[in-house]
């Protein structure tokens, strides 16, 4: 019989059955809480890594969080944990395209493609919960978790205050924003399960939450050193000679890039996936990836996992499927390790040992605001137990796992884009990247993805006018992944010309800016050129960066309330980003002629023009075109390179660097061999680059590499060339 | 221990425990099938009226569905029910303001105030499916069920031909919109519960399964004759005499008016709300509703259910409340009878004998896409048993009956507005409304709502130039209730002067069109003046249609595919509506100076100019600012009652009968007191207005009311003046 009344499951920090909760230490500085009886498919069952040494983090003996206080509640709907809090502001639950801030919202943690409002609803949920005053909450769970994060009360809980007699309110903000009042704890409900585990993590940062989320998960992931180069993803039409043509094009026009991204149209058949190569339009593809190589091009293939019925992996995957198609293709049940393993050793076999370099994995998500539903349903039912919804939760996942998997059986790393992830994805080499092309929307999801081991890619597509194109491109360079996904445009973006009408009509759901200043084609490619060499020049400082992320769990990309949590002005910043260690970026949106921006405490560094900015305040400045913000911390050493059309696995970096302010704190670079696992054998170096109270620069040189990747010497110009 | 697999619980009409399923007649033409073990809160129970007569219905003896092809099945989830179905459109679902044809989409019916996009959230989403093959099916449950309208296939139904080598596709909408080969059935997953009883509506045609099911539900509502006047809600703002002051100057103006409404200012507080005057803006409300009185108006009063701690009800509440405050004030558990009484009583004593005439009931729907969640949790829990995503289904429903009882126990109809309603709805003499303000939307609600038992009201608020405010007007005097929305104008929208800059800055979340043509003051007065006219002169034509809801269950404004299910050009036509039994009403949009437009089978008339218009294809005319689109079906016996400011309880219509196309069918006129409910106790008069093939007027007074309501002549000019 149905359920019909609730039960409460734990109260007072006694369990129904008259155990005491007790928090269990599962790592330094975390403690799992077990209320009722979780599921069996829950995230950390499909963990990719164990966790990682508890590098750099503060030792914590005591939970941060009085679980007597928690009440737990088990109905027909689910189960219901209440937590008392009265933080100021919540972050993390998972890329976040609409909200930095979570406190007072309701939050539906379901998997989706094109949230068009502020719900919750993301490509990446993740039911990490994470204060400011330094604990963080996950939910050990696949389900699409409701959190509403301090945004009620009880009747009871109102004091006469809060009833006060108002103006009679004409507005609906007005109406609907009214104080909530004292006491709203946060809620979480989990659909459909009797139980969860709930990992208390401890700070006592809020940075150090995040670290020590990540360092659980496994650590950050170490992309292949060039995937830290341009990407250019290609017309999805064109063929094999039109793909060598724009591969020449680029080396002519002496635009950087790495990494040559192939669509749909390289396989023989798409939607749904043969995962082979399409003989028509592609003969040779060994002698593709081969000649492309030859010009310092690695190869990334587009794919989603709907298998075709003449697809290889088919007959291994047999009835391994949901009951659903989806595009008219199977739906592989990828939390069945044998199904990964299908899709690892094709992929291995097929692809890594070709030399393709890595993957973009679409369509992992779900759909909820499309004209029609594509994904399969939440009620699917999989052969491994996972119903639609936990499957959703968990694809991108496992999909992730599946294909990295294929490159670490070839000793390769691979760096790729993936569209879901959730929990514990902090080792996983993929970036996410949406349709949904705001530009403030995408600047938004750079600081929130840092929260939840999540990395983010604002691609640059089309845009309305060259002065929309340059200002995506300034924020995607300083981004995880330097991508220019140009599926849908027969040419690139810098050759349209802007200034005649309608070049390029409105594209996708995306909004795009209004147009503003639009210089003339020679003019944008010159610019856009110059800001890929940039991204080019901070390759190394960002490969360290990510060395950070792999041992102290830190993002490369992130909130600046991570670093200053006690800042109340950047508690809202959502358009502002730490890249790095040291550098602050300040994006700048069409159609800003002057860009107001907030920087922190101390000093700041405009690494350009080396003028120097007090902290603690808001300012304003006029910004040409071809200008960027990107202010370094005083006190920052930072490694600028030459610029270079692109890396390759013997590249050594000549890095000059820059001194901003004084005294210098040493500023670390990361070499290793850029490609295979060996970092992990303990064969890598630290450099540390030190200047000396006489301006001398000093470089150590820690580690078993026995290569070396770097060239450093300090820069003769105070401030960065550009 | 959580249910980890799923169990089959029906399959080829066999239940799990071997007992047959069995469609149970429970109506002339509805079965009823149990299908598991359904919950106890459930829309059934809530009804407020017992069915109706079956009265115009067909006979059908056979169930239109072969529920022995259905399968059911139970997870951890909740229920699941799929049902074989290959018809080409898919109707209802109760108010669905983005889409009309359901087919090929996921529907989550979650009670939602702000939907963005087409996901099937709505104010009042009811889970009845209609085919226009004939069929229709409700799911008796509270819970928010997620529909797969035949949007997804099983991988092995797919045909070779839906694998086709189709061109690289570079756009979404090619990528994402391609064939979804044979067999998709409709599928139903009610979360949370462990069964469902699914009532089977036969037809055989469309519109007789929207009619069954209204009759089924109690037959449609009767509103107070009066109710079907102009509406006027002013300013939040205003006092007493302020109120005083626009009845007034409406009279001056002679802008006809029949309602004046209150906003959240009458009352002592809100939000929430006390359901007191306030002393201070109104000192005396007995007089002004008596000098209100006089002057022809009747009082509609501003409310929401949640509760301040000072009203006189929140004693007799008690903790009968949800655990979670909206806006601080108390949820009611309206889901019980004595709290449901507690409202009754209260709006008996303080207002129905007090001469308010009735209700708009805001906020009782939900919010999960505005800044932040007003609403009660989805997991909150009520004494009566009901978790807040049954009370969120069943608030509006419940709220509706309490207020409708408290003028049932003075004899006196009410009409009033509500934000939120749910199944077997019809009784209920309220209409919906929006924020969402979107004009083509608010246009689609008047097709999407009469499937579903549901009265949509196309409000107008503000405009941004007076051909906005015109096209709008136009639309709402041929809809349910013929409303102006001023609460958040000081002022009526029809003394702007749009010609001015930024006199009416954009207001809400809804998109207002882009501004067209914008005469001036005077001459906008004078077209609403016009407008507001033509509604009073439609008053016993749209009467009469809403006997024909009360007694034969069709809706007075409906779709077109209702009255023409065959025919393929009106199966996605959202933008005309049929409005009562003779007239198709084609609005005109802000920026439109042509119209284009569809007319079914037969001949058509323009009420105005008289000119004939071939049915069963589009045609396109020039429309100017003053000028509408309405058209009468051929045969046509249309009346038209005389310019009236207001209709009082005393008021006899001096009715011209139009003649459109011969041979002409009976015009039948509905007449009673017009505001008790006497007509339950058989006292109403039906006219048979006939012509005689002389061309003499024939008008036949059946019933037992002894007064008239109605003088009728024949119309001397052809077709009507306006």
């Amino acid at each position: 019989m149905a359920i019909q009344s609730s039960e409460t499951i734990a109260e007072g920090g006694q369990l129904a059955d008259g155990f005491a909760v007790t928090p269990k230490a599962v790592y330094p500085g975390i403690w799992c809480v077990r209320l009722g009886y979780p599921e069996a498919i829950v995230p950390s069952r499909f963990r990719s890594a164990d966790p990682a040494e508890p590098k750099g983090l503060a030792e914590v003996s005591a939970c941060p969080l009085d679980v007597t206080q928690w009440l737990a509640r088990r109905s027909a709907q689910g189960f219901t944990v209440m937590i008392p809090a009265s933080d100021e502001a919540y972050y993390g639950l998972g890329l976040q395209l609409k909200s930095l801030n979570q406190k007072a919202k309701k939050r539906v943690l379901r998997v989706n493609s094109d949230p068009p409002a502020d719900t919750g609803d993301s490509h990446a949920p993740v039911p990490l919960l994470i204060s400011p005053r330094g604990w963080g909450l996950l939910f050990d769970t696949a389900r699409y978790v409701q959190f509403y994060v301090g945004s009620h009360h009880a009747p009871g809980d109102i004091t006469a205050s809060d009833h006060g007699i108002t103006p009679v309110a004409t507005e609906t903000d007005a109406l609907y924003g009214r104080s909530s009042g004292a006491g709203s704890p946060i809620q979480a409900h989990v659909p459909h399960c009797q139980g969860v585990d709930v990992y208390i993590i401890a700070g006592p940062t809020l940075r150090d939450v995040v670290c020590r989320y990540n360092l659980f998960s496994g650590g950050g992931c170490l992309p292949s050193l060039r995937g830290l180069g341009v990407w250019y993803r290609a017309f999805a039409q064109w063929d094999q000679e039109q793909v060598l043509s724009i591969a020449h094009r680029l080396r002519d026009s002496q635009m950087p890039c790495d990494v040559l991204g192939l669509e749909p149209g390289w396989q023989s058949h798409a939607y749904p996936c043969t995962f082979a190569w399409d003989s028509h339009r592609f003969p040779q593809p060994d002698q593709m990836i081969r000649q492309l190589a030859e010009q310092g091009f690695e190869v990334n293939l587009w794919e989603h996992a709907f298998v075709h019925p003449d697809s290889p992996m088919r007959p291994r995957i047999g009835d391994r499927v949901g009951q659903w198609a989806v595009f008219n293709g199977a739906v592989p049940d990828l939390l069945d390790p044998d199904v990964q393993q299908v899709f690892t050793d094709h992929h291995q076999h097929q692809f890594a040992e070709q030399g393709i370099s890595g993957f973009k994995l679409d369509e992992c998500d779900s759909s909820d605001f499309v004209k029609r539903p594509w994904s399969f349903p939440e009620h699917d039912q999989f052969p491994s137990g996972a119903d639609g919804e936990q499957m959703h939760s968990l694809f991108g996942l496992a999909y992730q796992r599946a294909i990295g998997d294929a490159f670490e059986a070839v000793d390769r790393r691979t760096y790729g884009e993936v569209r879901s992830s959730h929990a514990f994805a902090a080792p996983q080499p993929f970036v996410l990247y949406s349709d949904l092309y705001d530009h403030r929307d995408f600047v938004r999801g750079m600081c929130t993805s840092g929260f939840s081991g999540l990395l983010w890619c604002p691609e640059v597509r089309h845009a309305r006018s060259s002065e929309e194109l340059v200002r995506r491109l300034q924020t995607v360079i300083l981004s995880p992944q330097a991508l220019i996904n140009a599926w849908y445009i027969d040419g690139t973006p810098w050759d349209m010309d802007y200034t005649q009408a309608d070049v390029q009509p409105a594209r996708r759901r995306g909004r795009t800016d209004e147009s503003g200043c639009s210089p003339g084609v020679e003019q944008t490619r010159g610019i856009c050129r110059r800001v890929l060499q940039l991204r080019m020049r901070l390759v190394p400082y960002l490969y360290s960066a990510f060395a950070d992320y792999l041992r102290q769990g830190l993002p490369p990309v992130r909130a600046l309330v991570m670093d200053w949590p006690n800042d109340p002005q950047v508690r809202e910043l959502d358009d502002q980003w730490m890249f790095g260690p040291d550098l602050l970026a300040v994006p700048i949106f069409t159609g800003q002629q002057t860009r107001r921006f907030y920087l922190p405490e101390g000093r700041w560094h405009d690494i350009f023009t080396g003028r120097v900015y007090a902290g603690g305040q808001f300012h304003e400045r006029e910004v040409r075109l071809d200008e960027m913000l990107i202010f370094a911390a005083d006190g920052t050493l930072l490694p600028i390179a030459q610029d270079l059309p692109h890396i390759t696995d013997q590249t050594v970096f000549d890095v000059q660097v820059h001194r901003f302010g004084s005294p210098s704190r040493t500023c670390r670079l990361w070499e290793d061999d850029g490609c295979t696992f060996d970092y992990r054998r303990g064969v890598f170096n630290e450099l540390h680059v030190a200047l000396s109270e006489e301006g001398v620069l000093k470089v150590l040189r820690l580690g078993k590499y026995a290569g070396s990747r770097h060239r450093v010497g300090l820069a003769t110009s105070p401030s960065v060339r550009w």
